[in-house]
């Protein structure tokens, strides 16, 4: 146990290793399956070849990107003092932030190589049975979730030993100068991740609107029909949206949760058998637990026969490495941190740290139950839709946003629930661990996410390969579950990101060194309402320019059509590479405009109108943004599954109404308006929010203010009441290493003893080590 | 001018006399007008008797929640303590409530009657010319506008003076308690205004869809043709919707505005020649002169012919008014007021409170113009709109929702800057003052705005009784303007609710109690998130409630034309009233529970959680109500007006498209879907946000935090040096009238002279008058 204890910081990494290893040797049985016969591989490889072309792309403009930031970071980070106080930071940031890039880039790329590898052996598998093209998908998609996981928890664990051994001559500072540079790499995650989900998002609508509206609408061919030219550039967007889009997301959603978690911990007075350091190992080691526990869950995740229910199974995946997970914390909660810690003057136990934990598992099912109730067929939300069908068009739209405005009550009224509970359990650190408990095991959830979209390639392949029907019954079976586990997926996708904004929000509050965020003030309210307006203007730009793009495709395809002749009697193959280019060039172009407004505006506020206004600003992001992401996600997902609803036939006013039917025409307007709602401006949302909240973070230690005269008396005060206590305990025989007695007497005292008992191998200086006790709430424990 | 000084206080409700003196007249003239034919008269009988039904049975319903709110206030006045705090309340709280819910049915019921007389008159004058038929429908607008001005002046003007006298014994709270017993009259109007906007905008809506939806769709008839049973529904809608729901909306927002300043004016210490009132009374005085500058300006709107324009004309008339009482206040402003004011520490100028005046207006301004950018056809946003209508109903929703979210942009930023701007010239009190600015020529602007709908239904008319183009061709002329200033008057009135609801806030914080609204505490952040999910909830029951009724409204046209035959013959009248029934009863049962949400959240959230979380709750309402209003109104707007760019045809992809086409269809889609948005859920949001700052402060005294020790200390120790600062000034000499030399000598000191010159005629204290001279930043002067 000692020898754990000296070297869990170690097992960190390991762990995360221990996730790309089991990825890697899945990655490898996924490629050795049968990849079908020579058409399905011919039409795999051109999805493939064209996922590659987007992200090749894509990699050369934020290429420069990263580059001109990474040089933004190094010159800040070498300067170390801003109007007389010093800035713990390093040109090293820029190092942090290069790797977070090219780890969050690399997330993707190996969810999408296994992805297109994934599809055309999971149409092949159906070939034989559902209980084998479940296999592979699902493979498919735990390949991605492990690598996700993976390269976080090693990235953050491994990169955090290395700070800490470059920075140990900072004596005091160490620790605080090695989470604010290990800042640059969650900037780098979530800043690709933007990129990633809005350029991902906005091809993966302008090849699917696109390719619906010529080939579907005016040339009379169905979806997924080779002879449409749109149509490999439709599926190429399942793979650089869905999947290597998704991807990026959440591994930006993970760093960012540990890392604010991390950086909140920094500030907790505890006593441990960790050098101190347990509140901000902790959530590390919980989420690397929870990759082992996914590997677990994956094993339940398997079914019988044709009839078996694949929701069901993935269900009991899915809860069990929940289950797993949230008893394996309690004992590494109990086992890692001392029973009173001390955040901000806000004195809480390690036993309710767990409740904090639980309180984020409870939220994270809750928002999936609500969005799954929102949007799954046969359920009162969608089918209200259904009947709104019957009079058309318009009633269709006007009943789903009608449905997604509704959607966010319950969720919103749990997240006020879950903000103040997990803060009454462990104040602002309870608000980012409960944030960093939901995210434990994203390796699972996203493996279910993920296996979805692969399943739904692997039967647009069966379609194009004219594969007989049993084939894509089995496909479409996946699909529907994949369907219910994206909406639940995106539920739990935003309630993390809230509570995690709010936990960075937090860190921010702390490294700015304002004591409130007071929107009683004239310019905080501004920044509060120019805050609220953000997540518009975002999704304006993000629906408007899966508009512009589908506009491109549609004029690409007709001028085939047109100029190609034999394309329709299948005696000319079509010019697929075009389509893509298109897509491909829309996509990033239109990516850099809300991009450049997620990242600039946090710069600008905060430089000009200090920390107080960012933070209003930050707040006002943040509701405004989960609202719009709630609502869009939706109203999409309801309009989707409204739409699919006709499939089968459905009884409005006492009449069956089927596919082509004229609701079901009003249907399909509702599912094309949800696209870019559901796939692009909706679940931009959450990156956007964190995206700015760690911007604000980085930016936190320049734009500071001085401490006012008010706070420096307290300040002052609190100091002399240290050295009082110091003296106090000092006479009391307080040795450099607190004995759990001596703990205790310092504790009736109204005192807590702060030196671990394993101070001497610890980086902490010598000087920091005389003052081993101090009273709760001083926040510079080393300084 | 001593004499004018004394008795400016009686000068108000006289300047809110003229405004209704001067309706009277211009009623009767319109009455005098010719009606028309017989067949036309019959028509317009159908429509005012709608009208008046609709309008009975909302009271009824309105009348019982009147007399239980006014009960339950009545009981709440009569508490004069909680947690051992003063309360400066009283019953007569309940009597100021009905007078202002019956105030406000008032001008709705004025502004209908003449709007139903006014309409028929108008097409009869369109008979002849245009000019004329401007006269009628303008005269309309104009007896609507200054009923709404002059009812609110002479409300809030009188019942000030009679609280004054009734409180008179209260001695140092006389004023306090007035103000506080006033807001009992703005809750009344806020209040019914609510349901008034809500349920007219159903029925209005309810009717239109449905009405469309059977007649133009199914039966193949066009719109107005007197066979459809709904057709009287839909004309009497504008009048209920546009006409007395409008009215009741804007005597809230007046009413509202001015109090707020009201309310903050009462803190602020100042020496003037008019009872230390002047800062109350300024904002009264702006707006009872903003009544007669309107009667000024309504003479400059009048055309010469046939081809003048009509826009030009209002522009013109909106302008003077606006430039007249923008000179004047300047006069007004330097007359009344100190030179120096103090409001909760924060010192400003007479002259900036003019400038913060100015503020107002050019907020104002630029908001109006960005609406009409965005919302006028041949504008960039509407083009795009109609350009994506050619690929069908979707891609046209899209651009809709885009340009809708877009619109948000440049307002939010004005609106900031206004917010930073009018608080830097003038505190919180410039807030209040440039909103109460933006609203003095509220009688113009309401003029402008009920002159659409009076224009609207007089085309109506003209269809329906078949008269010749021409007539048709006249009313369409002044509808089209109208168009384009509704849209500019809902940016007006979202910009002013924003600013006032701001007001409020600032009010209830001081009423409350707390120093601050910190965002940083958990559960005032938790209450942000639930505040800005309020307007997302009430706008989707809103838009549900749309749909629900036009199907109520839908089944019944069906059952007429199956079972009444000869309707389609022109044989047998349609059931027309049993449609007006329909759409009465939908509208009054669904607008409840809207309504509720509005006024019950914060009650709750204010009892159980504390003014702060309130606090946090109001800022989030307001944040996002804005953000929902401006999106919904522009959206609708720019759909409609894309609809209305096909009549006389449109260049889309070189190919000109009209009326019938494929493109017109899909905008058909839009403009549907941006009927409940822009007519019932938009123009709602900004009484929803009033509506809740105005209960809060209500129940503010009731929930008031006891002061904490820290401020208590501050308190005291203000205390101890005011009795210094008085004891030093008295020793020199201050008489109970302060000379202007004695004022001078005080300021040099740092120290305020308090006591007026005309204390002799005041109300206050014997008491009181002997403490004159106090330091500036102490709230309670009569103390």
């Amino acid at each position: 146990m000692e020898v754990l204890q000296t070297n869990l910081i170690y097992c960190i990494p390991a762990l995360g290793l221990i996730g790309i290893l089991v990825m890697i040797s899945k990655s490898v049985w996924v490629s050795k399956q049968d990849a079908g016969d020579a058409k399905m591989q011919e039409l795999a490889g051109y999805i493939a070849d064209g996922a590659m072309a987007f992200l090749k792309a894509e990699w050369k403009v934020l290429s420069i990107f990263v580059l001109f930031a990474a040089a933004l970071l190094a010159y800040s980070g070498s300067i170390h003092e801003v109007n007389g106080r010093e800035i713990h930071s390093s040109w090293i940031i820029s190092i942090a932030f290069v790797i977070g890039a090219v780890f969050s880039a690399t997330a993707g790329y190996i969810g999408m190589k296994v992805a297109t590898k994934a599809n055309v052996r999971t149409t092949q598998a159906a070939r034989s049975s559902l209980k084998k093209a479940l296999k592979v998908s699902f493979t498919g998609g735990t390949v991605m979730g492990l690598g996700v996981a993976g390269l976080a928890v090693l990235g953050l664990g491994g990169l955090f030993i290395v700070f800490l051994s470059l920075f140990a001559d900072l004596g005091a500072n160490t620790v605080k100068t090695a989470i604010e540079v290990l800042t640059g790499f969650s900037l780098g995650a979530e800043s690709i991740a933007l990129f990633a989900r809005v350029g991902g998002g906005i091809y993966t609508k302008a090849a699917d609107v696109g390719a619906d509206l010529v080939g579907k609408v005016e040339a009379g061919i169905p979806e997924d029909d080779v002879r449409n030219p749109a149509t490999i550039a439709d599926n190429v967007g399942d793979n650089v949206g869905d999947v290597a889009g998704m991807g990026a997301d959440l591994f930006g959603s993970y760093v960012a949760t540990i890392l604010a978690t991390m950086v909140l911990g920094q500030e907790i007075i505890a006593i441990d058998n960790f050098g101190g350091l347990s509140p901000i190992l902790l959530p590390m080691v919980i989420c690397g637990l929870g990759i082992v526990f996914s590997i677990v869950g994956t094993w339940f995740v398997t079914i019988k026969g044709e009839d078996s229910n694949v929701q069901t199974a993935l269900n009991l995946g899915n809860w069990s490495s929940i289950a797993i997970t949230a008893i394996a914390s309690f004992f590494v909660v109990k086992w890692m941190l001392p029973d009173v810690l001390v955040l901000r003057g806000y004195e809480f136990t390690s036993i309710n740290v767990f409740y904090a934990i639980m309180v984020g598992l409870v939220v994270g099912t809750i928002m999936s139950l609500i969005t799954e109730y929102f949007t799954a067929m046969g359920k009162n939300p969608v089918d209200s839709i259904v009947q709104q069908s019957s009079t058309g068009h318009a009633t269709n739209i006007i009943s789903g946003l009608s449905v997604g405005m509704k959607s966010t009550v319950v969720p919103i009224l749990t997240l006020a629930a879950g903000i103040m509970l997990s803060y009454h359990f462990a104040g602002l650190y309870g608000v980012a661990i409960a944030a960093a408990g939901m995210m434990a095991t994203t390796a699972m959830q996203l493996a279910i996410d993920a296996f979805g979209p692969i399943a739904d390639n692997a039967g647009g392949i069966a379609e194009m390969s004219q594969l007989p029907p049993e084939v894509r019954e089995r496909t479409d079976n996946l699909d529907a579950v994949g369907n219910t586990t994206a909406a639940t997926g995106k539920g739990f996708a935003i309630a993390s990101a809230a509570l995690t904004s709010l936990a960075l929000f937090a860190a921010f509050v702390g490294i700015a060194g304002i004591t409130a965020i007071d929107i009683y003030k004239a310019p905080v309210l501004a920044g509060l309402f120019v805050g609220g307006m953000i997540p518009f203007i975002f999704s304006a730009l993000c629906i408007q320019a899966v508009g512009k793009a589908a506009m491109d495709m549609v004029n690409e395809v007709r001028r085939q059509f047109r100029e190609i002749p034999g394309i329709m009697e299948y005696q000319a193959k079509p010019e697929y590479e075009k389509c893509v280019a298109i897509s491909t060039k829309a996509s990033i172009r239109e990516m850099l405009m809300p991009g450049a407004v997620a990242l600039i505006t946090p710069i600008l506020v905060g430089f000009i109108f200090g920390p107080e206004v960012l933070g209003g600003l930050l707040a006002g992001v943040t509701v405004s943004g989960v609202l719009m992401g709630i609502f869009q996600s939706n109203a999409g997902g309801a309009w989707d599954n409204a739409k699919k609803s006709f499939e089968k036939g459905i009884l409005i006013n006492e009449a069956m109404h089927y596919k082509g039917s004229e609701p079901h025409k009003a249907s399909v307007t509702g599912d094309t308006v949800g696209d870019p709602f559901k796939d692009t401006s909706g679940p931009s949302m959450n990156i956007l929010i964190k995206l700015m909240s760690i911007v604000s973070l980085v930016i936190a230690p320049y734009i500071a203010v001085p401490t006012s005269t008010l706070a420096e008396t307290t300040h002052t005060e609190q100091h002399m009441q240290v050295h009082q206590a110091s003296a106090t305990v000092n006479n009391k025989n307080c040795s450099h290493t607190c004995s759990p007695e001596e703990m205790k007497a310092a504790k009736s005292e109204g005192k807590v003893c702060t030196m671990p008992s394993n101070a001497a191998q610890s980086r902490f200086s010598t000087e920091s080590k005389k003052a081993c006790c101090e009273k709760p709430g001083i926040k510079d424990r080393f300084k």
